[in-house]
């Protein structure tokens, strides 16, 4: 079901007003946004379609969006999709109709039981052919007051891996409620267990086939992609925030011989540097953005090239987002001064957010992919990071 | 009365290991550190005097050394000495031989109701001599569970400043226990409000005289230079946990190709560029402690240009210890890894305290300042804060 | 006349590929290069225009590949376009015609005496309506061997300033061929002197109306935008001069333990980060341009917004390219080695060339720009370099 | 033979004067600076001794005076001093006192063919006990003009390496005066090619032997504070001239609105900038300095331990010298504007001297050793650079 555009943005700022007033308070709180989840379930935005796919653009900022107030609701948003393109890109079509279909007509919420580091929950096949699943996987993201869950498991017979999609209430299922970072801290990425847990076969995933290799493993660069909208949607709240803060509560400096902070040269200097940083992640996110679209564009068609063109633009687009959010989110004490630090304005959530948001890869080994293309035009190679 | 070195350094041993246990837990608490208060009472340090003078480089020693496991507390321990020194600074030299004899009696913590940028407190002098205050200062450490207080207001015949050293329970005081920052969050740095509080004549410090004048300013630098010791040892208490952290829990990245964290050679980089600059910033500081304990042994004869220079090598120091201090704590999650965000490890409390502490007067200055010197050859300003 | 891509292509890989063969050599002679400057002429390439309009992207492009081997010659290239756009800028259709038809027929070369911020020549008016100049200007490029100069005095009578278009060989027009910096040593940008230069009436270009000052000071973008292409320029031609020495003539270090130093982390760590601040300068600079071509579509109808988010784009990619070639020209030889400081290579021309061409306008002034726009929404004041 | 301070500060000073004069123009030629290794002859100061010990701080002192105007020269100086050291720590006591006596009395000027990475000269035995070499060396220091080389080559017999030091005018001896890269012009760091060079018995040093090992291997760390000795006394010439330049012919920007360039906020900055990173060189330098003086004074006692803390506090110094020489003597021209780019000026000459010494070996490997100090408690590999 596709929304109009008009509505969308109604939407979205509908959300934003309401996420804006809490998202301070549930800051601190942690643990799940049940209300706000069930107003994302509300808006109709967690299934726009678009003649069957998943309009990648108008998801994509939706997110950034999202994430200028509230990075972890952005985050759950953007995952849920990612969760749906798994769908497509290593299950069959029947899958991902299915998925959609069902999912837009009860707005079923989707998280994942998926991390791909991690390796101890192990599925062994039963006589009737199902699946059998044991073990706990940690980083879970939005697997609390998920409807439906994405889970990978390792295949007993050393068959590789099994993927499936299966409802979150599914007996032997534990969803642990025990994210505790000092950052992203509505995420919900807490762990879950598997007791038991039974797979049928219609819910497994194909797994992607020799020929559709290049298409399936993009799903990193659906996950990378939508990681840079939330930290950039992020860093641009902290901008919108401390540009308020600086217009009307920041004091010129003693020696600065100004009448109004927002006339200080420094500040205006320090403006003037998150301004261009951002423009620099702008444009370069756009950039991977478009790359990305046409890639997926290609479905089975997509070639190494393709994949590792992609790769390249995301990873750039990376090592800019995650330099200026850093900056930014730590740097903005510095144009607003002492008195925002207070409790009240909780304006240290951001470089929190930032700082947990940007440790899932190591950006050191994004500055080395770049490295291998830039002097010896080697592609990224193929993992769930790049 | 002086203790040994062997037996101060076993204090502050006992003191770090002490401390240390809860402080995470406290950060996150807030308030008032009652008990570990007690504990420095207890522990003789707060009376550690060398013929009458205070030994500087033992005490920013210790306010360092407390600093690497609580910020707030060696904060809260340095500005205690700052507040002894203020009496000795301002007031006649039988206001200082007092204030350390009672104090060395009974203990006494100080704290202050100081804040120079904040001028809202009035005294108004009465007929029987005595001067009633009035009026809320904010930005008051250490006030809370202080036996002693250092005041300031303004004079309401507008003949200057008054400063008073007084009992922090006398009749009027209100202590708000407000301090509420995402940062330094037991540093009790909250509001004071006087009402009708009465100040008795002997307890004014006679203010400098012209000719002390350089000599009196000098309360800056000594001010500036315990939160450079408190920012440095928060680094180095970063650093030494993310060391521990690395060699014990992170976990080489996928395509490292090394077989342990220890190894990998951008964590190696890291590490390096910690350290490097760790000691530059201990090698300026060191230089900034030697100049300052000259500038005050000079007492009296302190000239323009003892205090000028005095200036600029405290400004050098603190813009390599804040660049340090903001680098560290904020890098150190990229030689852990995603893992360390875990909220039970509380380690964005180092960049929490780091980041509020540096506001307190904006680095852009301080630069500024050296340039002016350099330049131009032009001491800073003789001002609270340079 | 147009010629077509294909053709243009071509031309230009000729004239890379002969001027790269002398660069280094050329760089240190200084001086004008006349063979190279006839070799532009015969190209056809000085005279692209499309209905009329200069093709900026594709004059820009050629700038930005000739910048690769000669950033001497791109600078010259570039400029010649700039003089003749001031003549539609300021000038009547009729100017701009007869600079087009006779430019093209002649192959003319354009430089300029125009320095704005040097006021020195004066413009007299005589009796028979003919302008008398006297005094002299200072950074001319490209005032050697041209065929046409554009020029600029102020008008004794206080009215302002003229602006014209003279054959270079008008009598009294002294051309000094002093320019002697370490950097982009082939701009003749030396001075030129004029001993009662006789301007006639119909060389006086019209100066815009009032209301079409938006667009003609629309000039100062077309003069930064050149010079982004210039400067990004170089740095590519620094970055594939780099790249191919560290795979053929680089050593891993003794250290390293590498089995070839493209392998060796740290370098490809620098090239990573080479690559990422390319792209993010290419991405900015392409926005710029994509701006600035839209804007000076509008010709008359150019408004002070169109103007000012122009000015702000431009200013946003400068930002970025300074600082991506300061970068590059100094760090590429950390990938390279000792051995290539030999002065047989000259690679220490990159960054002469670009820290000669980044010290037009202060990029701290740029910044400033940009924060006044991100803080308090205000658009660069218009001048001669925003 | 010693001279007072007092005579060594006014030699050095007359040195510095003369240098001076034509230090610009010397760079620009190139090639060996006779006329100046002749001054530096006759001033005694290459033969200063303490006890028979080369009083470091003094001969380093001297060096970064030099370097302030001549850094070829300075580094010309230094390495001279290296030369002998290096036969007290590799040879006999007799050795070492026969080239102090008969340096004193000749004053000879020392140079070297000893580069440690290049292995391309070989030794032969004779029957009569003496050596034959045949080969060249590369980067020989000073060996133009060299009244005594210090040269090593491998032994044909695999017994390692040969090091002596032999007359420069010995047969056989080519000095190939090619030296030409685009930095530290006048250092004469060309080819040496040896044509059946005789080497007799006495004239080679003993090598250490294992006991002296960790002494020996001090060279090491002679050789690098020499180098940080020649690079940060370029900065601080560099900065010397441009703050000169700055206070006599730079101007106020045009909308910066201030009178004077010296009051420009951002100049400030740069100039506070400047002058904290010098200060941090500075004083890791003189740390690094007093280590070294320590670790020397115990002669064959050096302990691994000693040797170690010693590399550590060198690499430090290094690290934060090489980054501040680069970002000074390239920064320097944004405080001075384009009209110092005129090649009257030749200020390029500091960034090209610095960037040609920084070369040297990778600073990069100095931050992975100190990673390894500072994570893994490890000691730099003992090698010629480190």
């Amino acid at each position: 079901m596709m929304i109009h555009t008009a509505a969308i943005d109604e939407a979205v700022e509908q959300l934003i007003t309401t996420f804006a007033k809490t998202a301070a308070k549930r800051d601190k709180q942690g643990g799940t946004a049940y209300e706000e989840r069930q107003l994302l379930r509300q808006s109709g935005l967690l299934y726009l379609f678009q003649d069957g796919d998943i309009p990648w653009q108008t998801v994509l900022r939706i997110t950034r969006q999202l994430a200028t107030v509230d990075s972890s609701l952005a985050h759950l948003f953007g995952y849920h999709y990612l969760c749906i393109a798994t769908i497509e890109l290593y299950g069959t079509q029947a899958h991902y109709e299915r998925a959609i279909t069902q999912g837009t007509q009860h707005q079923h919420f989707y998280g994942n039981a998926f991390n791909p580091l991690d390796t101890h929950v192990t599925a062994t096949k039963q006589a009737d052919g199902q699946w059998l699943l044991q073990g706990t996987k940690y980083f879970c993201s939005g697997a609390s007051d998920a409807d439906c869950l994405l889970v990978s498991a390792q295949k007993k017979d050393g068959s590789g891996l099994l993927m499936a999609v299966i409802p979150a209430n599914r007996a032997g299922v534990h969803i642990h409620n025990d994210w505790d970072s000092f950052g992203q801290r509505q995420t919900d990425s807490g762990a879950v267990t598997f007791n038991d847990v039974s797979i049928l076969p219609h819910e497994c995933l194909a797994l992607h086939t020799e020929e559709q290799h290049y298409f399936s493993t993009c799903r990193t660069h659906i996950a990378q992609t939508i990681l840079l909208h939330v930290l950039l949607g992020t860093a641009e709240g902290a901008f919108q925030e401390a540009k308020s803060y600086t217009k009307t509560s920041a004091r010129p400096w003693v020696t600065a011989h100004v009448n109004d902070a927002t006339e200080d040269p420094y500040i205006l200097q320090h403006y003037g540097t998150f301004f261009a940083k951002l423009q620099a992640a702008d444009a370069l996110l756009e950039r991977a953005v478009q790359t990305l679209v046409t890639t997926l564009h290609k479905k089975h068609h997509v070639t190494e090239e393709d994949r590792g063109i992609c790769s390249v633009a995301i990873a750039t687009a990376k090592v800019q987002v995650v330099e200026t959010t850093l900056h930014i989110t730590s740097t903005m004490f510095q144009v607003m001064g002492a008195r925002a630090t207070n409790a009240q304005y909780n304006f240290d959530r951001f470089w929190r957010n930032v700082r947990t948001h940007t440790l899932h890869d190591p950006i050191d080994y994004k500055l080395r992919d770049l490295g291998q293309y830039a002097l010896n035009d080697r592609y990224p190679t193929i993992s769930s990071y790049s």
